[in-house]
């Protein structure tokens, strides 16, 4: 399926494909629940005063405006104009605007997942698209949060990744306090220009962070040397706690970052093992968490960027002053699906729901073939009736090209056969009571391999 | 819930409310699956030259153009730049463009539901939004699609509005060729006109019509009288053939309208009693029809004006010579949804998925608890944990303030208990085996009274 996108940006999913997403989608939605996470939808559109509102980003934006505006009521999307209209171009934006203004109808702490596409006007390439599909869950609470929901939420989404078609992967995770409090310590105040620097290790290499640390935040050998090595610890379980401490750098903040650090990485050794590290080289640069830092990769596909990001804000929200402190993880979903399409790293067993054809005898049995089928979507088989009485090697072929495993006949006498046509085993049935095997049942999506 | 959009013509559900939104999308994904229809998704941009290609609706359309856009690169949203991209305003014209483009990886007669967002810049008023849901399906073929289709739709669609919490409904259906045949048949030629005019019969009455036809149509006396006693007839079966024909208009293209919808009729009454009418005054006007044509209205909520239309298109698409005539139907989701909400009539039984919350003997026992939780999610119990070891009168105000309908203790000797919050019971409860009743596991949504 190396099919290109008619519109640079935009992936579109052919039905097989689609079959793909949707296990996946369901797979998360029904592990987000199993959690008591409840479902919300925010509007795709925002203000552009909404949008902008933390700054940086406004390059990537879609406005709105109304094709033919002849009163010229709608005001024609301009940055200049924070009531004109654009598309949100992340979920977290939106969330925070919907709890400030519905936080008298909301129980807190708040758990939501919220599934949704997301535009962003960016060069397209792998792994980036301009309409794509992202899976959040946050908890927020109404003044404070414990620390406890950080836990719960990196477990949350270990568990939901892990039951997806998709390779082993690793939830890397920090935490802001600790790396800031560990510059502070070593006398480097501009905490937010050195976690821009070590944002860059991945791409340019320690070195070359060094001289930046040295040349734009004028870092001492010493203090970028210690930068540096602070950002090489990666480790399965607490042990970059003690190597941490051998760096023998005091700060309370610090002590504060590797405890909390040392909570999640503890709860995972014993709940997802394997599945997360801590690796104190994870900053986010431009994002505005204030604790618990993470990004994930899928083994073995690092260079395509981070699957699935997020962590703790101080204040998601606020209203006035009252602050609604958030912990929440974001799933790139359709970076996810284009990987497992593109590598066929997993397939749909069929590209149709259908697991029955109901055959015609002649064009008159059509109203009877209708009874035998909703008899058997009474029992959750999904079927349809074949629309013209055509010769049953051709009802077959229509079958075969769609996957669906099973033809059903009724001669003039009214007595019913089920063939499988796969194996061309055709046998007496009972429409009020045959079941086709479980695992023809429903569509099933597999792993390749 | 009488809250107002905080961006007029944008609902956004709470999460109480979505969660009836969530029964209505799932029900009707069921029923099309069920049905054998495959689930695709178009991407929410189309070209300005794709959306305006039949014209007459632009004034809806919202453009797109990049907030910060530098290199000039991407046009700003212009209906007379075709290449400019804008949101899609309904369902059909996306799939009509998939179909051309993906024709050679679909099997046809190609069928497909499709459930999404849809956006048109319209003054907001009950019933209809700028931002809103539908939900449509379609059969669409290559060359060929049979009439046994039309029929099969329309049974479908009732099936699936049946199993909606919503209050009784009517399909009215008529047919294109059945009207334009008669009108013809009375010397009436600009059918098109004709149809537009009859189109106002439910909003301006049969005397301003019978005017509109004559002075802008040259419609004689008795022609107008014709075709309004055309439009007055709605029989609940087969019987309008008969009162058509009374009106001794001869034309074959009339018969075979007569003949169609004598067919969907027929099977109506045998597989959607009472759900269905033969309404002749259905006309559908702006639509590019040309058999078949739907509406549906709510029974006692009528104002609310048509929750699902559509009907047959001899050509939804072309490519060349090649041409892919179409049937389908397309539901208001948010339509209906709305007014469940406003209404009252259906509402949630809980407002969140939840079903246990596990309460915290003391903060050391988070992970125990823990491990009870992923023993009731094992068998699909939505479970959540305490984040804290507060006063029990507190963790269960907690649980009831969501509507949560269990509370989990385990005391310092592992001793497990249970307590139904809502009685106050409270039983020995082992974490491997306990269930909780059937219709306390999931949220189910009801209707009202």
């Amino acid at each position: 399926m190396a099919r290109t996108a008619s519109l640079s940006g935009f992936p579109e999913w052919l039905p097989q494909e689609r079959l793909v997403e949707l296990h996946v989608l369901d797979t998360l939605r029904k592990t987000f629940e199993l959690h008591g996470f409840s479902s919300i939808e925010t509007r795709a559109v925002e203000t552009v005063g909404q949008l902008l509102r933390k700054g940086e980003i406004d390059k990537e934006v879609y406005g709105l405006s109304r094709l033919q505006d002849e009163d010229g009521e709608d005001a024609k999307s301009d940055k200049s104009d924070p009531n004109a209209l654009a598309l949100h171009f992340d979920l977290t934006v939106p969330f925070a605007r919907y709890v400030v203004e519905n936080a008298g109808y909301l129980a807190f702490p708040f758990r939501r997942y919220q599934i949704q596409k997301v535009w962003r006007g960016e060069r397209p390439q792998e792994g980036r698209a301009r309409e794509f599909t992202q899976a959040d869950i946050d908890v927020v609470g109404d003044g404070e949060l414990p620390f406890r929901y950080d836990v719960e939420i990196a477990l949350v989404i270990a568990e939901a990744l892990s039951a997806l078609p998709i390779p082993d992967f690793r939830l890397r995770i920090n935490n802001r306090k600790l790396a800031e409090g560990f510059y502070r310590g070593i006398g480097l105040t501009d905490t937010a220009g050195v976690l821009r620097s070590i944002d860059k290790l991945e791409k340019i290499g320690a070195a070359k962070v060094a001289q930046l640390l040295k040349s734009e935040l004028g870092a001492t050998d010493e203090q970028a040397g210690l930068a540096l090595e602070l950002a090489s610890i990666r480790t399965e379980d607490t042990s970059f706690v003690d190597r941490v401490r051998a760096l023998g750098v005091k700060d309370d903040l610090l002590e504060e970052g590797l405890n909390e650090l040392e909570q999640v990485i503890q709860a995972a050794v014993l709940r997802a093992p394997g599945k997360v590290i801590a690796d104190l080289s994870i900053a986010r640069g431009l994002d505005y968490y204030t604790g618990t830092v993470v990004e994930t990769v899928l083994v073995g596909h690092e260079q395509l960027g981070s699957i699935c990001s997020g962590g703790r804000y101080d204040a998601l929200a606020s209203k006035g002053n009252r602050k609604f402190p958030g912990v929440g993880l974001s799933i790139g979903v359709t970076r996810l699906v284009s990987r497992i399409l593109s590598q066929e790293l997993a397939a749909a067993s069929r590209s149709v729901p259908t697991a029955v054809l109901i055959a015609l005898n002649s064009d008159d049995s059509w109203s009877a073939a209708q009874d035998v089928a909703a008899q058997l979507r009474g029992r959750g088989i999904a079927t349809e009736v074949a629309a013209k009485a055509e010769k049953f090697g051709k009802q077959i072929k229509f079958a075969d090209r769609r996957g669906i495993p099973f033809v059903w006949f009724t001669d003039d006498d009214g007595k019913h056969q089920v063939k499988d046509i796969r194996t061309g085993e055709q046998v007496d049935a009972d429409p009020a009571s045959w079941m086709p095997a479980d695992e023809d049942l429903h569509v099933r999506v597999t792993t390749a391999g």
